[in-house]
């Protein structure tokens, strides 16, 4: 997504601090704590505009979401939107995939969702793909067993090198659909790219993982 | 595939016995012996008019090939076409898919290649689709520990239910491609229908499942 960078955009988003958690590091282990209450916790990583995690949100009001963003002019919109609509249980994190593991203990998360990750097209970029390898291995760690990472995307070879790597891996998959547009789940939650996509006839690809631990 | 059916061809197609393997339940387990030496066994369900297979038998001649087709006016062209080549390596059986647990001794096989099936759209047929896990279970009977069944499809529907189902029974898949003809393998054989679809731009779908006993 192409954003106008703005200045002055770090100092305003942390002013946002009722649905910003300015310090996850802190909340490690604890956000159970922090929510208040039991309910499952799912994580957006890369949540852009936010259209697909605040539908869940409203959607299911016993389930805590969080959605992780690195770019603060997105983040920020989101932020607004989310408390234009008056959604409690979805907060937001201003942090780098890279580091899921400083902001969530073993187990922690009951689901992960990936919409529309930056494909990172080279070769030699494959290691900074959400779906490589080594983020599965972390995925894997902060996920209780048995636990899904839901993926959706519209890049073909994206989603091809993600087949390969959950196998590989050895994370079993299901729902696995090439045409989420004609043969995706009743109640798919469309992101603000797969409106985009999906209008203009583009094969939208989607699968869920099961962690093998 | 269309094929007009012709009188007196299953009169025919039992000349061709140098080919033509008449009883395989009496190979039951014997295969090596039957092609006197020992080297591994793939098997091609559903081989059409042949052109992966004897591709592939005249380049591995370390390999012995067995080509399954149950239509004979198909499967007598084939045998001509691998007699004028002069192939030695590739038997044929006239014989369905559904009983292999009859011609086949457990871990008798080192790879089966399964190429453009039949799709069997409708729901109600799925169980007759070569992919499903009932073929699947059976599969894993006949072939080593860690063998493969090789898949390749131009039917988007059948390449996602088999994606589905070789995970679903714990099958890890690997070199799964969504655009054989961009992306797949360099030594590619390609069969009759592949040379057609390929030609008028369609993709072409290919995974590699390794079996999990």
């Amino acid at each position: 997504m192409r954003i106008r960078r703005k200045k002055g955009t770090k100092e305003k988003i942390v002013l946002h601090d009722d649905l910003l958690v300015l310090e996850p590091e802190q909340m490690l282990g604890k956000w159970h704590e922090f929510f208040g209450n039991d309910y499952p916790i799912y994580l957006e990583v890369g949540t852009g505009f936010g259209q697909f995690i605040r539908g869940q949100a409203k959607k299911n009001p016993k389930i805590n979401y969080i959605a992780l963003e690195k770019i603060e002019e997105v983040l920020i919109k989101t932020i607004m939107t989310t408390k234009e609509e008056g959604i409690t249980n979805l907060r937001f994190l201003w942090f780098n995939a890279n580091q899921l593991e400083l902001i969530f203990a073993e187990n922690e998360l009951d689901k992960i969702y990936l919409n529309f990750s930056d494909p990172w097209p080279k070769n030699k970029t494959a290691k900074r793909r959400l779906t490589h390898s080594n983020f599965l291995n972390k995925y894997q760690e902060i996920l209780k067993p048995r636990a899904k990472v839901e993926f959706k995307t519209d890049n073909q070879l994206l989603f091809e090198f993600s087949l390969n790597e959950f196998s590989k891996e050895g994370w079993k998959m299901e729902n696995i659909c090439l045409d989420v547009g004609n043969r995706g789940p009743e109640d798919n939650i469309q992101t603000e790219y797969e409106t985009k996509f999906s209008g203009l006839g583009m094969p939208i690809y989607r699968l869920e993982a099961i962690n093998p631990k």
